[in-house]
Formats: structure tokens, sequence, C-alpha cells
């Protein structure tokens, strides 16, 4: 089988991953609308190409908090590699490494961040965390993730209660036994239950800079109010999410609250998203609406059920090639060139 | 089989039931535009989700016509319980106890008013009722009801003549010789065909407040300019409904119609809607649109049918799940923190 | 089987008409959007029912140029009855006078205008005429009519040539050769070949004009400037029509032009529409958008098909009890009280 | 099998063609939205079809670049007429001029331009070019074809590279061995790959106008930004095209994007449009928008794929005969009748 565009590696990962493991990661809340809304709402994005521009020198580099990754596409945090593939999210690792890329380590791996930093020494790694009801756990894992040289933190802000996904319901999801939360030193259903905080504010954002000096991104905002408490609160940088349509339902696509948030942002902080992006042209259209960079969830996952850190950098590999080609068919040579001109937003 | 939303509800009640009291209970009128638009609407409602929000004490109770009850979800008045659970209206009105809201017992119950409130003597109940020609039977109505406790009238106004179900005709629907309508005495065909009153107008909503303290609440509004008029009357609350799609099609669906009425009626009355109600979040979107409760109709047959008293309490028991769990993934910690602001409507 | 609603006709004639009769009957031109466009236009039209006005007492009668019929439903012109019922056009405008409504004779009647005439003596009929190659055609046929006390005249307006219909291509559609174009003496495939003038132009209407009292009416208008003109010349009604669907594709549905044609008319004339009519509820919505009546095209054809006059009162009674269920669940008791506020039409 | 409409012959090929040439034939970029929605933005544009407007003396010619056609549509260049029938090219240019139409010859051609002039010697031909690596080979072609009579040059704007066509790709797509691109002496792998110069721009344009009398026609281009410079830099004509979808997937429509650029345009220059024909009302839709003609692509495939030289013809003869209907059953007796009033476009 001919692994050319993401929806083979979804294909794949249906195919073979247990039943358990690929609805899990499949999962939306409720009816899943928003999950799938995500993707069809580039749909309703159109470009306006341009012809006849020097294309034949292509750059498609781009600097996140001052960083350069080799395309503006990275690795979103999600839980339970091991699910996918053995090693887990050390071949996560070594994939954006190995890609020259950014990859937001989940506190809900099943490796330990200093597993992972081993695993790719000098690679672009962002830590994403929770504020647990014991802020020392928060603590000590922000400590750590600075220490181990992890280049942010990235806030989750969408979670104070587990999403209702009605498959994992239904299946009666739980790890295996032999995979843990390593960084918790807790079983999964015991953190889901009670170690997150729903009591958290936005003052806690001032609690956690108290801890580091790592910049703090936050990841879940899709309000232009939301992103104006953001930015008023010293956050460096916005990731635009609904966390992959698994928390409320029926909350907007990520492209089209991009397109809110970067106008209330007004380029005083980067702006990211993830949901959706399934295609080389997503990543072009979320840049067109003011995205510095995305992130993808699931379609890491395929990559990595296919045939781990090799099946991940395919994965990458052909979004790269894919976003490289939009660029040029749409008259754009380098990521500078990208901008709202590019694309007509029909609305919803 | 695992109920966790409430088409499991439905897909049992469509598995089990005899197919002549399904298709009754699922009847819309015509083509069934409306009964299915009732739902479909909920998709063009969009959230606009806050974040970091303090939501870890949550409060959802409510309160209408001053009564408190445990959430915004009421029971709407449908007929024939017998159809769906041997105990019918009694096992209805001992689940809306159990969980602590409001039942809104029909006329065209299978149940006396006497046995109702015998089931549940201290719960909240309103009793639903139409002007029949012969005023004396709708007055000794009102009258047992005031005496039983019930604690408001809900005048259904969209019945003057019953609306044209394809599949009730096709089936020759009837009630089993068993059952009657035993509030009235008598054989619905009798009733569908003489009974009720075709001339009645607004005046009649005076006469109804001369029999009555009780509050009268109007229920089939769908207008702003019938808004009006019911405010002007008298009345204590709207109750938007299209009587589940099952008198004119083609009506708007009763959440587009929501906007209307509210907006019409600013604060003077209570405004409640009923109908396509199927998860958590639906009820958060009413909310939000102005509704200060929403009742269920067909989800709660479905919840009879599974299992009597306990299958409906399951029923209520998920929508309060889900509703908690959408006001805090929106932000939201009590239900004063619900407004217009926390949705986006797409136009139809 | 029962016969509820107008789609059960449909569905009997589709399995018991010759499938050479029933694409003939059914066929739109080229991909059929617009004979489709027809139907579905009708659900982008929804009611804003009123309440408790009293419909006690419902008056469904209306008039057309003068005349009153039992409710505003009249029969289109369509071709060749016999492909449907033996007795052909004799039982359409038997069925007709029964109901007391109008019947649009077509040119194209396999029976003549003496034998419809002789089925039905008193009954409303119309006759439908094309401008021919050969004057003295019309005129014969225009004076027979008048003769015979057929009250108007309908000019057909859209058939300079005949729509591409694939399916009659495929088929090698033509009349058995027991069938007749009785009121021509002509083979069909001689008349659609060379009969019709596609020269004629709106200064005809005069020539017409002076060979008849009859009132004109004209039929195939779709667009404001047409129906300007139509006033100008005198005509006395307009029938918005895009021929079923069945000659250019990809025109207006009959409802949405309709609106245009009632606006630039502005009550010089009666206007009337064809196409799509399927339920009481789409009469009483062409109403509401300012139709003094509608007319039947392929329901009046399946109910011939399901039991000749019979079966075409029984198409008509269920579309007279629909409509009257309909205008009652929204308010009206009389036609009079149908307006544009009774609906509210989503944009295309 | 009757061939009444184009996708009859669709059909055909899709029955007929090996699977590899199907595929190649049928290819979109990506997710071949574009593709698909070049035919389906039809659907959103109504006539306003206008009556008794003396159609008996039917025109249908027009003029391109001031040459006469029999009527408003020419052959697209589309590549590789070998693999649909083995005259190739030869037997297309043999159509065309059978037809009297425009044929562009595609420099992807399995004939030699010597070859498709000498077959066809006084039809209406133009080259369709890229511009090459080696300015040299681009130079030879422009003089060969200048010399051979071609009467235009068609430079293709939108192929920096090539799209991404995944069916391409899993077939591993490439020329049967005796088929050749015979006006390169090349391989089409070898073409693909390293001939066609990226690096492109506007100023190119001045380079072509300074080898050769004959007028540049521009292919590709989909926005007014384009049609402008197009018009400043002195090409004659401007042909808006996605390239059949087969380049940047989820630009617009070419329908829609023809309004943008006819007004940018202001008929400066000609403007004709390619994708999406299948219907002779497609092409008066396209010409009511402002094109002065359109080209067919896959279309002109399926004709010779069914009989060669023959079957393309009969394709042309059935757009031939559905536009003229159109044009007289929407009231025009010439092309120059034609006009924006003619239709009205629904919003994306």
């Amino acid at each position: 089988m001919a692994m050319v565009c993401l929806s083979d590696f979804e294909a794949y990962a249906k195919k073979y991953l247990p039943k358990i493991a690929w609805d899990y990661f499949a999962a939306g809340a409720d009816d899943c609308n928003t999950r799938d809304e995500n993707i069809l709402a580039y749909k309703r994005i159109h470009f306006r190409p341009r012809m006849l521009r020097d294309v034949s020198m292509m750059d498609i580099r781009t600097k996140i908090l001052g960083t350069e990754i080799s395309f503006p596409v990275g690795i979103a945090p999600t839980g339970f590699h091991q699910l996918a593939w053995p090693d887990g999210e050390k071949s996560t690792a070594r994939a954006a490494k190995a890609m020259n890329t950014c990859y937001i380590a989940s506190t809900y791996s099943t490796c330990t961040l200093e597993e992972i930093s081993a695993a790719a020494p000098s690679g672009l790694r962002w830590f994403q965390l929770y504020i647990h009801r014991n802020r020392a756990t928060s603590q000590q894992l922000v400590q750590r993730a600075e220490a181990l040289g992890f280049q942010a933190l990235v806030l989750t802000a969408d979670v104070p209660y587990t999403g209702k996904r009605r498959d994992d319901i239904r299946n009666g999801f739980r790890l295996p036994p032999h995979m843990k939360l390593k960084n918790l030193e807790q079983d999964f259903e015991v953190c889901k239950m009670s170690l997150l905080d729903p009591s958290v504010t936005w003052n806690d954002i001032y609690w956690l800079q108290s801890l580091t000096h790592l910049p703090i991104i936050i990841k879940g905002i899709l309000t232009k109010e939301d992103a104006e408490l953001a930015v008023r609160h010293g956050v460096r940088g916005i990731i635009v999410s609904n966390h992959g349509g698994r928390q409320l339902d029926e909350g907007p696509a990520t492209i089209d609250a991009l397109v809110e948030v970067v106008e209330a942002v007004q380029g005083r902080v980067e702006v990211y998203l993830d949901g959706g992006i399934r295609k080389g042209s997503d990543v072009l259209k979320a840049l067109a609406l003011g995205a510095k960079c995305v992130f993808i969830g699931r379609p890491a996952l395929w990559g990595l059920a296919y045939k781990g850190e090799e099946g991940l950098q395919d994965v990458l590999r052909i979004l790269q090639d894919e976003f490289r080609l939009s660029m040029a068919l749409a008259g754009c040579a380098s990521v500078s060139e990208i901008g709202r001109h590019l694309v007509q937003v029909s609305k919803l």
C-alpha cells in the first residue's frame, strides 16, 4: 500500500491498532461535530493563487519563539504514544528532531520527560502541562522540564473536566497494565478523576510564571475575549485549539476561531493552531489567516502506528512536501509572502 | 448495551416498543421536516467557550415560577405513557420527583390526575390542558388539578385540529382497548374528533383565569406577535413549542423561534422551550438564547420504555451530567452566568 | 396500500405505468435540476403560524378571474392523459368539475375539446394553446374553445422549441399508434418538430386578443421584466411556471420566481403558479407569497393513473384537506387572511 | 447505448479506457475538491429566462481574436491524446476543423505539431506552451508553431511544479513505451521533473513577445490582480483556468473566478474559461458572465475515447445543440444578446 497522503496513514492505523486504542485516539466529545468540523471548515476557505512569481527557490522555514524550524508544522501534545508504538514518546521525539521541528510533549506521556529528552537531546521540545489540584505536582513538572531543556511550557486551558467521549465510555477505556503515566507515577483513571484542578483561573498564570523562566504558551483559546486576557497575563503564545473536538462539542472549528483570535491579538504574541490539519494546503490556509505555526495531533499518532519514528517522519515529510508545493502553486516562495490576501473565507 | 447518551434510549425504544406505539411517539406532521429541524437547528449554533474560570463548584439549579428545580430540564406533556410502560404517568411523576424537576402531566394521560398526584405527592407538577367544546369539561379538569396541588396550568395553543401524521393514518393508530384517557373518561378517537374547540381565541385566557388561581402558561407560541399577545393577556410563562413537529409542518425549529420570542418578551414573563433537546449542550444553548428551562418529550418516553421510572431517571441524569459538563467546559459555574455571549448563531 | 399523501400516488404511478409513459411524465430537461428545485425550494420557506384565532369555520374557497372555485388548486395543462388512463382528458374534466375547480385543457390532449366539454358540461375550463406556424390552426382552436364554453385562454410562452429530456430521447418516446393529438389531427412527432412557431413575440398577444373575447392568461413567466410586459400587453393573468422543469434547466424554482413576479405586478392582474406543489402546505406558501391559485401537473396524472377520475378526485381531496388543515394550524380561517406575514423566506 | 449527453461519453470512457489512462485524465490535485467544484459551481447560477422573443433564426457563431468559430466552445489543451485514441491529436485537429472551432494543441502532445497541422491544414489552431528551463526549447517550439500556421500562443501559467495527483502516484503513471512527447523528443518523466522553469515571471511575457508576432494568451489566471497584470503585460486574451483542478486544490471554481476576472479586465482583452463545462447551458452561463468562449478538456478526451474524431465531433455537436437550445429557451437569438442580465448568481 502506497502511503501518499495522510488519509493513508489514518486507514492504516484504523486497520491495525487495537479498536480500543483507535477509538481513544479518534474520539470526539458527544456527537463529534466539532472534531469533524475542524476538518470540514477548511473547505470553506478558498485560495486566491497568484501566477508567474519566481518560485524556483522555496524557503519554507519559520521561527517559533525565535527558534527556527524546518517548516511551520509541529507535533501537538497527545497522550499515551505507547498505545500507538512500543517506544512511545521516545520515537516521537526522535522523529521531530530528525525533521527539525517542535515536539510538545504531553503530561500524559507514557515515557518520562527524562527519557524523551535523552531520545533526542538537542531537539526543540516544549512541555504541555495541566495545573493539578496538588500544586506541588505541577511545580515539580515545570522544574523538571526546565532542567531538561524543554524550551517552553504549554498550559492546557480547556480541561477543567474531561469531555464526554462516548466510545471511551462504551469501551471502558483504560491504559493496559504495563503502561503508566510515567511523569505522574499514577494510573490514568486516578488522574482523570481527581488530579486536574477545575478552579484554575487566569491568576494561576502568574503563579506559573513565578516558578520558571520558560515562556508560557496557552492552549485551548477560542475567543477574542480570552485571547485578550491571555496577552494581558503575559503569555508568549496562544494555541487556538478545541482539543481535537474532545472537550466541548459544538464550539467553533479552530480555523474559524483563528481569525477572531488573530484579530484580537494584533501581533502582540504568536498565535498557533491545532485541529483538522490533514494536508499541506491546510497549513497554508492557517498561515494565511495568521497562524505562525500549526501542530498535528492524530496524524502524528497515525504515523507512529504505521512505523514508529519512521512513520511519523513520513507523515511530516508528506506534509512538508505538500505545504511547499501548495505555497509554490499559490505563488509564494517563502513563508513571509503568505498573507491574508491569499485566501477567501466563505461565511458559515 | 451501555446507555451512554439519549440516542441509546431512542434505539432501545425503537427496537422494543410495538411498531404502532413507536410510530405514534416518533410521528411528525406531513414530511416530518419540522420534527427533524428541531434537532438539526442546534448544529447551526456554536459555543463561544471561555477558559480559566473557576468551575470547581458547579450550581446547575434554577427556578421556574419561583420554584427551585435541580436543573433546567423538565418533562414536557405527552400522551399515553402506558404505551411506553405499564405504570404510565405514575412512573413519570415518580421519576420527575426523584430528580427534583417539573413534570407537566398531559390531559391525554392514561392515569388519572389523582393517580399521578398520589404517585409523587410532593413533586412539582403542572397540568397541561386544552379548551374543550364543552367548557364544563375544561373547568372540571382545572379545578381537579388545582385541588390536587398542580402548581400551574399549561394551555396548549397549537391544536385547533390534530396535525396530519401519515404513519398514524397508515397504522390506523388507536389506543389498545385496556387503555383509556382516564381524565376524560373517553375514547381517544372521540376526543380527537370532537372535543377540542377550534374556536378558542385569546379571550378564552381570561375565562381560564376566572376559574383558577393557578398561573397560566401558554404552550405552542412561535412568533413575536403571539408572544406579545400572550404577555398582554396575563400569562405567566410561554413554552416555545411546535408540538414536536406534530402539528404544522415547516414552521420554525423551536430553538430558532426562541430568539424571536425572547426578544419580544423582554423578560416580562418566563420563556421555556421544548422540541429537539437531545444533549446537555442543547439545554445550554437554549438557556444562552434566553430560555429559563427546557422540557423533553420523546426522550422521556424512551426512558420510560427502557425501564419505567428508573429509565426516565437515567435519561434525566445523563442530561444533567451533560449539561453540567457543558457549562463547565464553556466556563460557566452557575446558571446565572449563562448568557447570549456564550453562543454564535449562524443564519439559516 | 393506503393513499395518504400525494407521494403515495406517485409511487403507484411509477410502479404501474409503462416505463415509457412514466418517464415522459416525470421527465425534466437536461439534469432535471429545475424539476427537483421546484419541490426543494419550498423547504426554504418557513411558516410563522399564529395561535388562538378562531378557526372553527374554515372557508377555503377563492375566485379566479371572478369565478369561484372550491379551493385554490386547479389542474395545470399537461398532455396525453390517455397515457395515464383510458378515458384521458374526459376523466380529468369530470374530476375537476366534481371537485368544483378549474381544469386547463392542453392543446396536446388525446381527447377533442368537444369530448372534454361534453364530459363535464358546466365545469370551469380554460384552454391552453400554443401559437402555431400556421396561424389558422391557432385561430380555429381559439374559436372552438370559445364556442365550447372554455372561459379563458392560457398561452404557453416557454416552448419556442421543446426542452431536451434525456429519457425521452433514450426511450424514443412517441405516442402509441391508437392515440392522437385529436385537436390537431396530427401525429405528435410532427407537431413537435414543425408546428410551433419560435418567432412568436409579445405582439402576437394583440393578434390573439383580436380573435376572441376570452381573457388571455400567459403561462411560463419567470422574471419581473416579462411580468411587466405581460401586464402592458393586456393579459389578465400570469402563470409563473417553468413547465415543470421540462424546458430550460436551471432557471428559478417557481416559488422563488413568484416573489419577483408578484412584486412587479402589484396586483394589476392575477398571478398563479405551477410546479412543485405536493402538499397542502405548499399551496398555503404560494398563496402567502401572492399567488391567487396554484395548478398541479404531475400529481393530477398520478391520480388519473391510480383510478381515473376517482383517483384524481382523491388527489384533489387530499390537497384540499391538507390545505384546510395547514391554514387552520397557521391561524387563518379564510383565504383572505393569508398574507406575506405568514412566511419567512430563507435566501438561496 | 445512446449517446445523449456528455455524461454518456464519460461513462463510456471510464468503462473502456485502461484504468491508468482514465485515472490520469480524471485526476485532480489532492482531494479533488476544485475539480469537482468546477462542475458544482454551475448549480449556484440560475437563469433569468425571457419569453416571447423571436428565436426562429438562431445565430450561435462568435469570434475569438477576430476569427469566426461555429459556436463559443473550443478544445482546451490536454496532453497525451494517444492514450485515448490511436491517432491522438491528429483526430482532435480533424474534429475541431470539421466542427469549425478552435483547437489548442498541447506541448504535451503525442503527435508533432507538423502532424497536427497536416491533419487539418486550414483549421483554427492555437499552441499551448510552457516556458522551459532551456529557453531555446521554448523558442524553437514558438517558431515552429508560428511557421505551421498556429494563430496564437497560449502560455500556461499555473505549472511551476506539477500538482499532486494521488492516483497517478499510486498507479505509478507513465506513458506507455510507444508514446512520446514528440514535440520535445523527451520522455514525460524527464519533462515533468526538470524541464519546466519555476522561476518564470511576468517579464518572461516580454521575452516571449520578442520571439513572435503571434498574439499571446495566458492560461491559468484566477484573480483580478493577475488579470490586471496580464493586461498590462500585453497579453491578448486570458483563459480563466485552474488546470481542471489538477494543480492547486481548493482554489476557486473557474466560473466563480470568471466574474472577478471579467470585472477587472473591463473588456480590454478577451476572457475565456475552461473547467467544468458539461452542458450547453454551462456555456451559456459562462458567456452571460462575460466569457467570450469556453474550452473543454476532459469531455474532448471522452469523445476521442469513444470514436476518435467522430466521437469528438459527437461531443461538440451535442454541446452545440444544447447551447443553441438553451439560448433559445432563455430568449436569445444570437450570442450578442447574451449578457449579465441572463443569470442570477447565488453567493457561495
